[in-house]
């Protein structure tokens, strides 16, 4: 079941450096993680922006909302989820 | 080069029925064409609304109009194009 | 799989009165029939508002698209769909 | 007297961690009394925020506005207050 | 039981000019008979607009949704309806 | 003369708890001292929030600028100022 | 006592051009009243809008919406209001 | 001087096909004078949308308004106007 | 050439108090400085804000860009502003 | 590829002023880099407000969010990005 999902990060310009790199790095290796398990199979960056644009491929709204809270940004976030389904116009 | 493109239909309630059967028939017509020629590559509908949510992929901004305008419910449409590029996080 | 949906109506006021009867009757028939099925457990009306507020509780999101598509009033509605999750301070 | 309620907690990213532990446990219990009180009969996560939506069930405007005051992280909310009423297509 | 109750009003320009007096009047007829109930003790104008400011004391959601739906202007009534409880600096 | 007015408060969380505690005090004192005088006649808590709604009668815009200024939570609030009129319907 | 008021003109387009004209021509005559009487001190047109951008200068409230309902355009404008003060850094 | 200029178009869906070519006729050739006379020195079309984004260079704010209400689709453009500075980072 | 400009002054509340004696002092000096060189011809409160509303007389953009940065308060200030051009309507 | 881009600064008011100096002067020696490398040909200040308006000439969608990102103050902007075309009533 797809999801379309838009996540902005808003990290505080005074955060410790350090905090941060840490946060980014464990942040990209659950991104990975989620992608390898095939839950996250689309991830691309808004130009312009530092906010992603994502798809969500899992089997119910309680699964997306905690793979979305093991995120370690989570906290950073402002995530907004839209519903997709299967367009009559898509080509098979 | 990657597109985000969100495209919400409002057809009069009032159209005349041939006429919006025509439009629809044809804006699928040419949304089949645009998917075989791979610009088009990703297209859902948006849960509970008349809004379909897509990914296209085109060579340039000017390609992009020029595909987006042709399509048959053009004038009924409102769209909101977002500019995609590589998030360093995405799995290769 | 729970959503919450809120529904806004907007019927045209020069709308023919026995066209306007007609979808409502129809209307509510599809609802009931719904809520006989289970899917639609939750119904309310928005104080003041030509609105409702429901929950629904769907197999998919394609399955809710379908049955909010198949509403006789869709065309007149503006429909926003939330997915809801288990929470954690819920009392079971 | 049903409201539909939801609420979106903010808490600031810096708070003390064992202060945060306290007021959320605080929180999760006021929430299970008011649950067993009878007075919240629904309580839901929005999928991907650190928000509910929920339902109460009170006498009057006033007591919903004494419980939602008391809630432990009230200085974190923003709340929206929806009256709901009967529905006409309701099944009894 | 207090609500805070705005109403915008919007009347088609091209409305026959008889079937709006008629509509106007009937308004009327019912705001006044609604405040000698003593369920509508507050109207305003609001200032450069065709939209009131009111305040209704009604046992319960219900009855207000009751109300309001009864004006015959509603079909053309936008409505904003916040509850309101006791402030603690109230002077008794 | 009467205005609408809502003040939305937002107090700082880390705001020292006795600096609040004398604002909030010496607020509620002036609360009710304009409305002895009179000019602060309806004054209601909205439901959820921590914000007020009320009905100043002023004889002048610029008198109402100087007792909504004077008020100690000053510059902690939003506050939106809606001027009212004699409402043609309204029972006299 | 003076107010800022900002109206936004929406003509139909497709109203009778005799019908328009007419309209246009009692409002510019009432407009011309209204400043010869003193209490429509300022008038501007905003740049690339079939707008204005007016200060009214009335003895109160009631005064000026009664002004600004007497304009023949009133059925067809959108009209905010916001009340001024004097100003501490005002040069006298 | 310059100032930044947006203009949505939205035409009514059943405009007479002859009336809306013309008016579209007529807008091009007023573009192009105006382009010629050097007061509209940038034009682009906005990707997926009716509606431009120009750069206009005048001498005053009146010239501008003068020149956008000249344009023949202007009782049908929704125009947003932004006035524009040297930045002290641009490269002369 | 005239602009209308609204300035909204946001001030930190834990700012220094004489830090913000300062800058109010100097900002009251600049401003009437302005006001006496004819650059800056109206300034009123906002009636219940701490913000203004202030028309400005300038030779051109680029001048009002550098008066209104030139404002002690400017990094606290949001500023709107809407170019004004001559009404059609106004009596001369 | 032309791509319309506003950015808007927020410097926090409490920001070191030697940080502060040294972030300004790197963002200016960046942009009059980037302006010579001719992708950034047009950038002005929008009045009244610590932001600029900017045309990018590039090759792709990544390119420019390479280029965005780059910016000493990306950390402080927000960016907004729209995608241009040529426009058929352009003068050639």
């Amino acid at each position: 079941m797809l999801f379309q999902v838009r996540m902005d990060v808003s990290l505080p310009p005074d955060l410790d450096p350090e905090v941060r790199a840490d946060l980014v790095a464990r942040e990209k290796a659950r991104a990975l993680e989620l992608q390898e398990e095939g839950v996250w199979p689309q991830l691309w960056r808004i130009v312009g922006e530092y906010a992603n644009f994502s798809i969500f491929d899992v089997p119910s709204n309680h699964t997306l909302h905690d793979l979305l809270s093991s995120l370690p940004l989570f906290p950073y976030l402002r995530i907004q989820v839209t519903p997709l389904a299967h367009h009559p116009s898509k080509l098979d």
